[in-house]
C-alpha cells in the first residue's frame, strides 16, 4: 500500500510561531503614518490590541503560542501532509508533488490559523466585540467562527455583490452567530457616504475596509477592534503553523529540504505560512525556489512596483511598503476574489525584492484546467484561489519531467471549492476569460503611486 | 491541553468488513421475485457484479478489504473520533459525547466508504461504467468521485427538481467527470413514460432509481452496472470501517464499551456503518442502548410494519422484508433528503424486530436546534440528515444530566452541510414547518401492503 498522506499527532503541533522579520537579509521599511513618519504602536491601538500590535512589530525570531490557542487549533490541526501520486503519474513527471491541506478546518482554509489567535489576544484585553470585512466570505467565516468559539460578537461587513450572489458564506456566517451586512450600509459615515454618491454601488473591499475599520475606531465604549485576515506582519506569523508542520512531515515522507514551495499570494498569508520557514533555510544556505504565484488579471507581484501604498481605496490605513497595482486598481472579475486585492503583504514584498521569492503569474484558464485535472486525479475540488498554487505545481512537476530531474515540490492546499462551485459551471460552459492585463491599462492605476513617499530598495544581491 | 479527537494511524485501518446478518439472532428473511420466491444471485447479475452479489449474500461474519480499496479509502481514512466536549459543557451533562466524523471525506460523507469499493468490484469484472441514481446529490457526488479514480464512466439520474434547485451536487459530479442528467430523462423507457403522463414532474427517487436500474439492464453490451447507496447489506458492511475505527479509537480515549451509540438512518448505512460492530457486543451480552434515528415527517422506523415491500415507486425492486411506510409514500419536502426514504435496510428492520435498536424520531425543528447548537460548540456545520443524530445525542445527554450519570455516548457525524447551507437560512427565518405526520395520513399508503406476502416476525425475545 503506498503512503499518500502524512499525519503528525497532536504533542507535534509547533508550540511557537515563526517570525521571519528578524531574519531578513535587508530590514523591513516601517508602515508610514499621514505625517510621512513611521507608525508608533500607540497609533493603532484604537483598531487592534496591545497584545497582537506587540507582535506586529516583533524583533523575536520565535514567539510562544498560548495554550488555549493550541487547544482551538487542535480541533483540525496537524493538518495533513498528502503526497499527489495520482497527479504525478498524470503528468509523468518524476517529481514528488506534497500538499500541505488546510482546507480541512471548519471554514474549508488556513484563514482560522490566524483567526482564532486574533479572537484570543482581543478577549484577553477584554475586548467584547470584532468587526472585519469580507469579500467572498472566507475570511469572514473564519472569524465568525473563532469569534463564536470564543465567546466573542462578530460584525463583518460584506461586499454587497457577494452578499447577494453568494448567500452561502453569509448563512455560514450567520450559523456561527455573526451578525453579517451588505456593504456599503447605512451604518457607517464611509458607507453612508458613499451610498448617497452610489446607492447602486455594487460595494468593494476598500470600501468595507473603510466601514469596519471606523465601527471599530468609533465605538467610545473601547470594547470594540478591528480584524485583517492577511498583509499584516502578525497575521503571515500566525499562518507559520503550515510550514512548521510541514517540515516534520516532510521527514516522515523522508524528504529533506523540498526543492521548490508553492503557494498562491491575495494578501499572501497562506503562502508565507507555508513558505516562510523555508524562506529561513534558503537564508541559511539551503537551495530552494520558492514561489508565490498569483493572477494575471491581478498581477501584483510580477506587475506592481515596490512602493508605499495605502492599504484600502479610501486612503485611511498607514502606508505599507510593498509592491502594488496602486490603491484605486480595480482587478477583472475572477472567481479567485482572495486574489484580487491591489497590494502583497510588505514581508513577501522585501523578500522579492530580496530575490529570495520568484513569483509567477497564471491565467484563469490555465488555473481551471488545473483545478479540474486536480479534482480528477487527487480527488478534492479546490478553491479558485488554491488553483494558483496548483498551476504554479504543475508547471513546476512538467519543468521537472522535461529536465529529467526528481524534483520534491511542496505546495500549500490553501483551502476548498465548495462554496466555489459557480466558477467551475462557467468553465466548463466556456464562458470564462483568462483575463491578462494589457500593460497601458496598469498604467493610470499606477500613476496615482507617484506623490507617495518612496521607500528605499534594500537587496543584499545575495539571491 | 484537552485533548478533542484522537487519530489512528493508517496501518491500523480495519483490513476486514464486518457482516452482521450471520451474527443475527434470528435469520435475515430472503428478498422476493416476481414470483414470490427467494431471489437467486443470478437473478441480480444483470446489475450487479458476481463479486457484490456474493458479499450481499455472504454467509461470512469477517471479509477481506482489497489493499487497492484501502488505498483509496486511506485518502481520508482513518477519520478522527472526536469528544464534543464544548456541547457538553453548554448542555451541562455528566455524559462523555464522542463523534466519529465521517464529513471529512472528499465528497463530503460516509458514502465514498461504499462507492469506491462498488466501482473496484465492478472494474474487476470489466464493468466500464455505471448507472445510479440521487437526490439532493450526496450519493451520486461520492460514485462520481470513485469512478473517476477508478477510471469507470458515470451516468447519475438526479431527480429533476434538485438538479434545478441545487446546482451545485451536480457541478461537483460534473467535475469528477460524471454525467448527470434530470430525471425523469428522455434516455429511458421509464422516463419516457412518466414524461408522458406528467410532463411537468419535479421527478422522484423512485422513478430515478427505475431509469438506472433500466439503462444497466438494458445494455447489450453487459459493460454498465447498477450501483445504490444504502439498503442493500453489501452496501452497510462497506461502512462498517466507521465502527470498527471508533472502537479502537475509544480504547485511545480510555473509554470501554459506550453505553449509547447513535446514528441518522434513512437507508442505514451511515447508522450501520457505525453500529453493527457493537450490535455484535450486544449480542454477546454488553448493554448499549442502540438508537436509529428518522424524521418525525418519514417515521419508517417508529411507525412503519415490518413486512414485505418494493424498494422503488415503480415496483421494479425485489421486495424486501423491511420497515416500511408503504412505496407510494410521499414524504413532506424536509431540507434531510436522504431521510425521505419511505423504507429502510433489511438488516436493520431485523434488529429493530429483535428489540436490538430502539429507534426514535425527531421533528425538523427539534434538529435544526440541535444543528445550530453544534455549529455554535463543535464548530462545524452539518448535513440535515446528521442532524437527527445530534438530536438524539442531545437528547441522550440531557437524560443522562437528569439521571446523574455519567454515560459515554457515540455518535456518527455522517456529512457536513456545506452545500445545504438554504435549509438553515429558512430555519433562522422562521419559515420551517417541524411537520409531524397526523396518524391518518400513513395510513392509506400503508393499505398498499395488504396484497403484499408477509414476513414471518422473527424474534428471540432476548432483548
Amino acid at each position: 500500500m503506498k503512503q499518500l498522506k502524512y499525519m503528525l499527532p497532536e504533542s507535534e503541533i509547533p508550540r511557537q510561531w515563526y517570525n521571519l522579520a528578524p531574519d531578513l537579509p535587508s530590514p523591513l521599511q516601517p508602515p508610514l503614518g499621514p505625517d510621512g513618519q513611521p507608525i508608533k504602536p500607540e497609533m493603532l491601538s484604537p483598531i487592534f490590541p496591545m497584545g497582537l500590535i506587540e507582535q506586529e512589530m516583533s524583533p523575536h525570531r520565535w514567539v510562544d503560542i498560548p495554550d488555549e490557542i493550541l487547544e482551538i487549533l487542535c480541533r483540525w490541526r496537524p493538518t495533513p501532509l498528502r503526497r499527489a501520486i495520482a497527479l504525478e503519474k498524470a503528468l509523468d513527471t518524476p517529481a514528488r508533488i506534497y500538499y500541505k491541506d488546510e482546507s480541512v478546518s471548519p471554514a474549508g482554509s488556513h484563514k482560522p490559523n490566524t483567526a482564532v489567535a486574533q479572537a484570543w489576544y482581543n478577549k484577553q484585553e477584554g475586548i467584547k466585540r470584532l468587526t472585519t470585512e469580507t469579500g467572498a466570505g472566507q475570511w469572514g467565516s473564519a472569524l465568525a467562527y473563532s469569534c463564536q468559539l470564543l465567546g466573542l460578537e462578530c460584525k463583518v461587513f460584506m461586499v454587497r455583490i457577494s452578499f447577494e450572489q453568494k448567500p452561502f458564506r453569509r448563512i455560514m456566517m450567520q450559523t456561527w452567530g455573526a451578525n453579517c451586512v451588505p456593504s456599503p450600509s447605512e451604518e457607517t459615515h464611509a458607507g453612508r457616504t458613499i451610498l448617497e454618491k452610489m446607492p447602486d454601488t455594487p460595494g468593494s473591499l476598500g470600501i468595507a475596509i473603510s466601514e469596519a475599520v471606523e465601527q471599530a475606531a468609533m465605538d467610545s465604549t473601547g470594547k470594540t477592534k478591528y480584524s485583517l485576515g492577511s498583509v499584516l506582519n502578525h497575521v503571515l506569523m500566525h499562518q507559520t503553523v503550515i510550514g512548521l508542520e510541514a517540515k516534520k512531515q516532510l521527514a516522515l515522507a523522508s524528504e529533506k529540504t523540498p526543492d521548490i514551495v508553492i503557494g498562491c499570494a491575495g494578501g499572501g498569508s497562506n503562502f508565507a505560512g507555508l513558505a516562510f520557514p523555508f524562506v529561513l533555510d534558503k537564508i541559511n544556505g539551503a537551495e530552494i525556489e520558492i514561489i508565490p504565484t498569483e493572477p494575471t488579471a491581478c498581477p501584483t507581484m510580477t506587475r506592481g512596483p515596490f512602493c508605499y501604498d495605502f492599504g484600502d481605496t479610501a486612503e485611511t490605513t498607514p502606508l505599507m511598503p510593498m509592491h502594488s497595482l496602486g490603491h484605486t486598481f480595480v482587478p477583472p472579475p475572477i472567481h479567485a476574489g482572495g486574489l484580487r486585492y491591489h497590494g502583497i503583504a510588505p514581508l513577501i514584498s522585501q523578500g522579492i525584492v530580496e530575490g529570495l521569492l520568484r513569483p509567477k503569474a497564471y491565467d484563469q484558464i490555465t488555473c481551471y484546467n488545473a483545478a479540474v485535472q486536480w479534482a480528477r486525479t487527487e480527488g478534492v475540488i479546490c478553491a479558485p484561489e488554491t488553483s494558483h498554487a496548483i498551476a504554479g505545481a504543475v508547471d513546476q512537476a512538467i519543468q521537472a519531467r522535461e529536465e529529467g530531474k526528481e524534483k520534491v515540490i511542496l505546495m500549500c492546499f490553501s483551502g476548498h471549492g465548495l462554496m466555489d462551485l459557480a466558477g467551475y459551471d462557467k468553465f466548463f460552459a466556456g464562458e470564462l476569460s483568462d483575463y491578462s492585463l494589457p500593460p497601458d491599462e496598469l498604467k493610470s492605476f499606477l500613476e496615482a503611486l507617484q506623490n507617495l513617499p518612496k521607500p528605499p530598495v534594500q537587496k543584499t544581491g545575495r539571491w
